[in-house]
């Protein structure tokens, strides 16, 4: 392939700042490293560590670390969404990155396309507790709805039992079906993402 | 206390017929048995065993079986909703009882109340995956939006670990969460309804 | 193009029988009308009019209409789902589908992959009340997890005010927002069906 | 009565800091002056206002502005939660608030109850688009899960039809539909959070 390798960048929605252990990075970083078998170079970003302010433009403004974080995602063919999963739904870092990824609606390109248009989202969700398929509706339907065109069978969770207390961190191997999982996101995300590129949408 | 007992009824909503083994209706009978210990009576209804038809009215026509559920749960003091998970969603089965459930609200008593008004509603999810959280939200809210009241922590669920392949009637006995939870649901219930019989909601 | 036109099928998940008119339907009908446009070839299924059994595989047995349907999805390169809102949720019709669609897990061809994969799922909703991005988020992950892809912006909708009466099938002419959203999703979906075809996913 | 007045208070979880014009705190408002009719005193805190950290602890040290508001919550008879939609989502702020609060279950009495328990939550949702019936789900089990009772239609919400852009703040009255609901949330949560203050709920 001639064209330049493709770029991944993991959006980490943990609650907890550096460098506190996170079970959402870990995953995160499980799948960038899957990713890389497919040639796709990747970098994460773990939120909480940045002053995104509250909002729904691409610039809120002084001290908002959101337009470095845009830059890097506008630049990036596949969008790694990874949460935890609190009260059975997704972070409220999480909601606010989809906040301001509401702005990209009005960016357009000169044939009328959302700069989101063609790439490809994926996502990773873990619990000790239940949740995880929900907030990957809540995901696929806002990222979706901003742009990004989200692969077959492109999420992978983990979480414990009922009332579980478990947290994937805390696990001394990836479990079987996880690791099966994460393999094929990763494949599926870089076909459609590579397919997405030699073939872009349409004008609007 | 000299008022009559209260009354239960567990709407049990499996896809699979009667005599299958159920993990639903095994939670649903276990959330039974501890209501019984508040002086609940209860019994429980299969709904695929029954013709339910499509539609929001609450009879729609020739063997349309919901008609004599309908008067079964506006003769209880407290609805127990019990569903499996399929694809993280609640089942067909409880949407469609849901749906009859709507009409409901046009059915008020002499003070403009629905007739649901002053019931009380619990629920309790199983599956073998993921997804309880999510359709204990979906049912607390179109319970509520037809006039139930939902206890404190008014919700009980099972769920195997991530990809998992164990059902609830698989397990050799009852966790000690879920127990746990079982009995505060069933007092919680209980008291609630006790006290909504003596002071009713005001008139609308 | 030597290859065949594409092939869409719309699955409406309307709860009332043939023939009272159904927005769910309206709305697919103008959906596949746009999808023509692209040179795609289309047909509608009313579900409510078939005998679909409860029930997680792809033959339920004697009486079942799921496998006749099955086929048609399976021959099919982009599935419509539409669906009414009934107490903020999809119908228990739609639901249903979703559980019929979830044997398709196990049913993968010669390379290990799902016999959806390739195949693009898009998703119409319809309500006199609030809803449609809630049933949206849970189509969208419901049909990815089973193996379909889902394209840039794969959904349109349309719903009342709140507590609002009017229904889609009521309005004179088709909203703007709506008609232009309509294209978007036929033109999203024949593009990315086309590359889908061309390139199919890797191997599992 | 001689027991003293029931006090509200209504947590606005608007992304914009004041004094910007606020849906979310116009509907909130209107809530408390209904409360108001029947002998409820009320405050509001509108969060965006406030440092609140990201943690699900009741105090996340420097800084953190939530160990007030909690306080405030837990010498309260009734929280209502007012949110805006943001792709079809309660917003950040509003989730954050629901990390906090789930400290609560840590939080027992002498008789091993939530500090939760007793106390009703109602809810608000408004937006220019879709998405008030899935807020108000995810809302309900969070409030309920961490120990929060909810009355019978314990939720008021506005939104513009599909793909509007009115805001509820934009409206030159309150829509009859809303302004009656408002009345009936008012009055079902004042005669719960009554009755649950003459019977609390038992020990655990």
């Amino acid at each position: 392939m001639t064209t330049p390798a493709l770029r991944a960048v993991a959006v980490i929605c943990t609650l907890s700042p550096s460098p506190a252990p996170s079970s959402s990075q870990l995953m995160a970083e499980q799948l960038l490293k899957e990713l890389g078998e497919h040639e796709v170079s990747g970098e994460q970003i773990r939120l909480v560590d940045h002053d995104i302010k509250p909002g729904v433009e691409d610039d809120m403004g002084a001290g908002d670390a959101w337009p470095d974080i845009r830059r890097k995602i506008l630049a990036a063919d596949i969008l790694l969404m990874a949460t935890p999963t609190w009260l059975g739904h997704m972070s409220s870092v999480a909601q606010r990155a989809l906040e301001r990824l509401d702005a990209e609606l009005s960016n357009t390109d000169d044939e009328g396309r959302p700069l989101t248009y063609g790439k490809v989202a994926v996502v990773a969700v873990v619990g000790n507790e239940d949740g995880a398929h929900k907030i990957t509706a809540d995901l696929y339907q806002a990222l979706n709805d901003v742009g990004f065109t989200v692969p077959a069978q492109g999420g992978v969770y983990w979480n414990d039992q009922a009332m579980g207390s478990t947290d994937y961190k805390d696990l001394d191997e990836i479990p079987e079906a996880v690791a099966s999982q994460q393999k094929t996101v990763a494949a599926n995300a870089a076909h459609l993402a590579t397919a997405l590129r030699e073939q872009p949408y349409p004008p609007a």
